[in-house]
């Protein structure tokens, strides 16, 4: 299958314009739309074809509630790290959509699947958990090309918000997103906007 | 920026087209492509937009010999783990293309980056491997939209690979990556194809 310039200019597009989202819109996402950001994890890459990410459809309005205050007592807890004029920009920086997004996903990974039967991962057991991140950054890509925001949420204490959700034993939390309709869109990411952390190009150093 | 139809059908091609490719042909990798490989991997996410990746580009000869022997020590070692037919199925499998692959990236995490100020990784560490997963994983899309394969080689000792580069101490190696033209183009995971593991459709379950 060869590719041609229009892929490559439309993966640039959805690249330049995926941003992680914190001001979301409160429109409900159709089914069908979730329906097909699922299906796009199934074309993530995985070790040893081990799929071992596992996904929590967050709705109940109880269990959402227990992760935002997870997230405010932590943000706080982060907060208290800075001084003085830092600490002020720290707290003035939206840093989740949790309340508005209309989608809450808790993507875990699972620590010791039987598939792959542990291919690629005796070395570096990590591999699991980079494979949900795969998982999850095709979903972002995916979403973003159905003009859909994501904004993962890592400001969460990982075992309070399992236990939370009443996730299996060796299930550990990869990432936390919100998704639904961005308020704005933008081809710079917010922290380099706001001067929290300007942009820096990647370097490669032969050797 | 409204994406289109047109998008979400390129995205789709590349996700469905992108392989962990093991088998290249030697033909080398222009350095325009290589520039662009470079600049995609500055659209990843990550957090605090912190870009913790740092990559070296592997030419030396006798440093590619020194992780090619890590490669092989550990498969071999890797192999003991399975008896009999399950053992033999792993040796026919072929788990990486290091001899073959004309480029090879050897991409790591700096573990405390002074970028992003550790805004978003107090309670998660591991979100700057993530973020440099992603980062990889944009990569490996940017490629395959330029007609390239990657093969993420993870059959390695992650500490002697970092040893053998003389990278920088508090740099974690997350990916070392083979780049090249794949000796031929599939839409299904050689380990569906070759039964050693199934795919498995990714499930949501709503709470």
């Amino acid at each position: 299958m060869e590719l041609t310039q229009a892929h490559r200019d439309a993966l640039q597009d959805i690249l330049l314009w995926r941003r992680d989202v914190r001001h979301f819109l409160p429109d409900p996402v159709p089914q069908d739309v979730l329906d097909r950001l699922r299906k796009a994890m199934d074309f993530a890459p995985s070790v040893g074809n081990a799929r071992p990410w596992r996904v929590l459809h967050v709705k109940s309005t109880k269990r959402r509630n227990a992760v935002i205050q997870n997230f405010e007592a932590e943000n706080a807890k982060a907060a208290k790290l800075y001084q003085d004029d830092q600490r002020a920009a720290y707290n003035a920086l939206k840093l989740a959509g949790l309340r508005e997004a209309p989608v809450h996903l808790a993507i875990f990974t699972e620590t010791e699947p039987d598939a792959g039967h542990g291919l690629g991962r005796q070395t570096m057991p990590e591999m699991l958990n980079y494979s949900t991140v795969a998982a999850i950054h095709t979903l972002w890509l995916a979403a973003r090309a159905e003009n859909l925001g994501v904004g993962w949420v890592s400001i969460l204490d990982p075992k309070a918000v399992a236990q939370a959700l009443d996730a299996v034993p060796n299930w550990q939390l990869t990432g936390y997103l919100c998704i639904g309709k961005a308020a704005s869109d933008d081809d710079t990411p917010l922290l380099h906007r706001n001067a929290w952390q300007a942009n820096a190009m990647t370097k490669w150093q032969e050797i």
